[in-house]
């Protein structure tokens, strides 16, 4: 059946006030990149290889099946088709994957990532090219069932044997066995495994070392070696995350990766020049993930948008039709703001990887003086934007009523495989106390008269509180910035007093920091918030966005500066620096920007540029044929493959004839 | 293999400052009560019958199977047993079922008591002794594809035709089909069926009738009927709910349920004689709701405090060891507002059951004037209560790290079978704007000098902003009631002064009121967050508590109190009733309760007094033996049968001998 647009959608998308090829064309970085994004994703989405049933309608074996099936399918043709260019394979395998990984995935992300990086010539000779053609797969090995955020803490050892020239590759405990590394349960036959090296009973810290655990003939696991899969997860499922256990495993004193440390046959150890690079790694990471938060709330607000353009619920008016759904204030203040802070975050880790793009020759040279500030913006960034991300999928989810539950509406799924980036690669809380680290450090610097530079140069001003009777203009974007930089200003000055107090209370610097670490977690989020805020507004002044877009622009930036600001009002007000007269007032300018946005909501979304293929989900099909769709969904379902399921001859039947015996 | 209980936990529950035994009483209604839950869970936990591989481990298919046969074991088990109190059925089937319910549970839930409640004697001659039985399984069928919530916007019609004294049955458009019910797909083969009433051409709105769907011979869609399953969802994997659609069914006059409204053989059309009596069947709903939330609220804080006790991570003092991660104040900050929550909802849940269980005899003789505001309340109540749970349980998954994310840990099954709370019996804003409704007709009925009674009788008067400079005791748990209070007052003024305003700014009453929803649904929120504050403080005042239990109880309501300010302290500020050194004082003593928490934080969640089998989370096992059973848990996994899955074969090793053959 072929379906018309659905007219309400038609509507939405005639009264918008702006094209919104032109904010696909900014979100994008021009028309030429959106075009060479359009022909691969159509590559991608019209290969009939690629093709087959929903993963939802599949056990999670025949998941991961379909997946490696498709991975392997997926390699093979990216060489074919020579896609290179690392943005290029993105689009690429975007398309391919949707909103799941393949379980070679950590082969191609961190197993040839780690041998270009730490392995020495001899060693990238030897296993680059079987690494890169894939004749062998590997894993990286990192994370203990015991130990995760805290890698000094890791348990596996690697043992240097002088006399063979050998490491000795054990997990001593039970909490020493390796969890999680994707693909490790079935599919990879190497790990990069990262274990304490001992020489001669003294400790050297932890190292990278090369490891088959596999056979290459039959794949069985070698000797010594104990491998599976963790068992089922939240999400993730075609992923095969493993452990390992490692007994007395002997491997060569080449395998270790020696571009930076060294062990002489002799036993000797030869330090590396310095500890600082992996940052560069790191910061590179988690501006990634501000980018990919703010991909996956796009997601998420499109799917949501759409459907309550689409939804039509109970009567505003008596006698009148029943409404869109997204005709409701209520509704709007559920999506809008994160309509705004998609859009925010998408922005502000596009600003982040160019800056870290625009330090990284600097950094390369051996100049390592910008990292901690990266590093500490970048943990703050990450933090809080996937935990917004976080809440506002599952936002988006319930504002999509009883349908968002469905797989159909495809936000469970998109949320099960995104919510790990609030805990993985540094843990919320732990990124934001980095963050709040350097704040102080720098926070005291300041005091001593030093000038501080980057993010944090603003710490060194501070603002006075304004005296009363003045009135403020809570839509000025200057003033929005102003008022999250003074709050900004004050919670880390907040947090440091209180940093002291708890020392000169008697405790040492462990404890005060432990005691004083709400508060300067409070501190981290609000300088992130300031820096994000700032970056958006700082966006819109390019010069190459035209005045429609830019319009519209603006709105959702103060929309986010106002949203976020009503909801923290507690900390403009605590000071005094704001009045409840300017809270009343951003609360009812509130209302009045969601009225104007309201016209162009869906424009908003469609600008993100989703293919139903990589969205993924009935309710948010670009047509709007929602129920229509939802309903040819279901009937393909495993338990619709008969009208009378087996288990009503195997218990149901014999349950109701007994039943009706006995009346 | 045996294993000792973990030590840390051990020495957790030795250091705790009372004995958790009491506070189980207190929170189950005593001794006795405690003490017939424990036999009726053991009889359930300890039943080889109920004994199956880890629904975590199988397919939907799988999941749906072995559910149907432990509903009927469970159903057959209970006649057996002579469990006819509701208590104890709901004992014994929360240990059957743990946190999922059976493809049966609506057939228990909602058609025998709508059966009871609409049938005439006649009627239940007719269908109730099948019914109670199991001789025929029914479902509720209201929820349609295109309608939810609006129930009068349902589109499935009944057509009386006088001249056969039938129903006509149809879902005349997609957006009709019935969609949800629970046991419709597969399970029921009679439904109660939500239609719309036409008589002669004339709408009567929504009535109930019975109608048989599936044959009791082979358990085949009768004709007319379209049936099935409506797909994969993000939870209850279990549970069939199902799609309905009927094209021309016929069904007997007497198929109507009659009990209230009447149609005569020549088309007459009794009226009933009220209809605002269903409203104490949602009160009741909405009761246990709030109790269910805390609950489950309990049972996520229950996993994540043991786990964190068990969990050693970082390293807080250069040399020392790894601590427990519940010593690091930031994980107490995740944890001990929720704790505190899960005991608010609790007793709120239960003070809720009980205000409803003594006005129901007034209810039942037909005295209604209590039921409009135990619906405002109740609605509140349920929206604050289940959104809480919502985000709460995430948290605590979120504060077990990468393992919260395992199937293992309990948590992703926990919250995506308790989610729906949120949008169903009433979705979140919907409610709220009920409450509203109800807050602002008192409201302005106080103004007119009426005097207000029950929850609401406060907003009757205006306490005055305190003369600044006044010292206060935030962690009096009087002051802290009246700071809500006064929240709450306030609040409820404001959104009845922009009501009003956007009325007199010329909108008519829809559109104010829209206009106004934001600061109405904060209204309702507010009010029912001071509700929730001053039950929990009035519970403590309960005679029965000895002093070791009143104090540790005391400290979670002033946890609960002052970590609900502190995140709302614009509220508070906003007008000057607090001051910023009041609140800088509540987020000290905020501090220093979770100080005083911490040694009994285990004791606290072992008095919820979830056994290892309901709680059904190896992370939050009450021995604390953690790394073993995950690692057995693992190794039972279905990826895990062979150690070379058959993937192997089928894609990975022709990939990696190509690749190899190339090189």
């Amino acid at each position: 059946m072929v379906f018309k647009m659905n007219p309400d959608l038609k509507k939405e998308r005639e009264n918008a006030s702006f094209d919104p090829e032109k904010i696909t064309n900014f979100l994008y970085g021009g028309q030429e990149s959106v075009k060479r994004k359009r022909e691969l994703e159509s590559l991608a989405l019209n290969d009939p290889d690629y093709q087959h049933e929903d993963l939802n309608f599949m056990s999670r074996e025949q998941q991961y099946e379909t997946q490696l099936k498709k991975g392997i399918l997926m390699v093979t043709k990216m060489k074919e088709l020579k896609i290179t260019n690392a943005q290029d394979q993105l689009f690429y395998t975007s398309a391919v994957l949707v909103s799941d990984v393949h379980p070679m995935s950590v082969h191609t992300r961190m197993f040839l990532p780690t041998l270009y990086g730490q392995a020495t010539e001899q060693q990238k000779e030897k296993w680059l090219k079987l690494a890169e053609n894939y004749a062998i797969i590997g894993t990286y090995a990192q994370t203990e069932i015991g130990h995760g955020t805290f890698v000094r803490g890791l348990e596996t050892t690697a043992t240097y044997d002088p006399k063979t020239q050998e490491f000795i590759l054990n997990t001593p405990t039970l909490s020493a066995s390796k969890w999680w590394p994707g693909g490790l349960g079935k599919t990879s036959n190497y790990v990069v495994l990262m274990a304490q090296l001992y020489i001669y009973g003294k400790s050297y810290g932890i190292h990278p070392f090369m490891l088959q655990i596999r056979s290459l003939e039959d794949h069985k696991p070698l000797p010594g070696v104990t491998v599976g899969d963790i068992g089922p997860k939240f999400g993730y499922g075609v992923m095969d995350n493993g452990f390992l256990s490692l007994n007395n495993v002997r491997v060569p004193r080449e395998n270790m990766l020696m571009k930076y440390s060294r062990v002489e046959p002799d036993g000797t150890y030869v330090r590396p020049p310095s500890t600082k690079l992996a940052y560069g790694t790191m910061v590179q990471v988690r501006a990634g993930i501000v980018m990919f938060s703010g991909m996956n709330l796009a997601k998420a607000v499109t799917i949501a948008t759409r459907y309550s353009c689409v939804r039509r619920q109970s009567e505003m008016k008596p006698g009148h039709p029943e409404p869109q759904v997204l005709d409701y204030v209520t509704q709007q203040y559920k999506l809008f703001p994160y309509l705004a802070a998609a859009y925010a975050f998408w922005l502000t880790g596009q600003t982040m990887m160019s800056v870290y793009m625009t330090s990284s020759s600097q950094i390369s040279k051996g100049d390592i003086s910008v990292l901690p500030e990266l590093h500490a913006l970048s943990a703050g960034l990450k933090a809080l934007s996937s935990s917004m991300a976080n809440v506002g999928m599952e936002e988006c989810r319930l504002a999509c009523g009883g349908h968002g539950y469905s797989h159909a509406s495809g936000l469970p799924r998109l949320y099960t495989n995104a919510t790990p980036a609030s805990t993985a690669e540094g843990e919320h809380v732990v990124l934001l106390l980095q963050t709040a680290r350097y704040l102080m450090k720098s926070y005291n610097q300041s005091l001593q008269g030093e000038k501080l530079a980057g993010s944090v140069a603003y710490l060194s001003g501070v603002q006075p509180v304004p005296a009363a009777g003045r009135t403020r203009n809570m839509l000025d974007l200057g003033a929005l910035c102003d008022a999250f930089r003074h709050r900004a200003t004050r919670i880390v000055g907040e947090a440091a007093a209180q940093l002291k107090s708890e020392m000169q209370g008697g405790k040492d610097q462990a404890d005060a920091w432990n005691a004083s670490s709400v508060d300067l977690t409070k501190a981290a989020t609000a300088h992130s918030q300031y820096f994000v805020v700032k970056t958006f507004a700082e966006r819109l002044t390019d010069s190459r966005l035209d005045s429609s877009i830019s319009a519209v622009l603006t709105r959702l930036c103060q929309l986010h500066a106002l949203h976020g600001l009503v909801t923290n009002s507690g900390d403009f007000l605590e000071d005094g620096y704001l009045t409840g007269a300017d809270i009343h007032q951003a609360r009812r300018h509130i209302n009045a920007l969601m009225a104007k946005l309201r016209p162009d909501a869906v424009a908003l979304v469609d600008a993100f540029d989703f293919p139903d293929g990589i969205l993924n989900s009935i309710l948010g099909r670009y047509d709007g044929n929602v129920y229509q769709h939802l309903l040819e969904w279901a009937k393909a379902s495993p338990l619709n493959k008969t009208d009378v399921h087996q288990s009503y001859h195997k218990y149901l039947k014999p349950f109701l004839e007994a039943n009706r015996a006995k009346l």
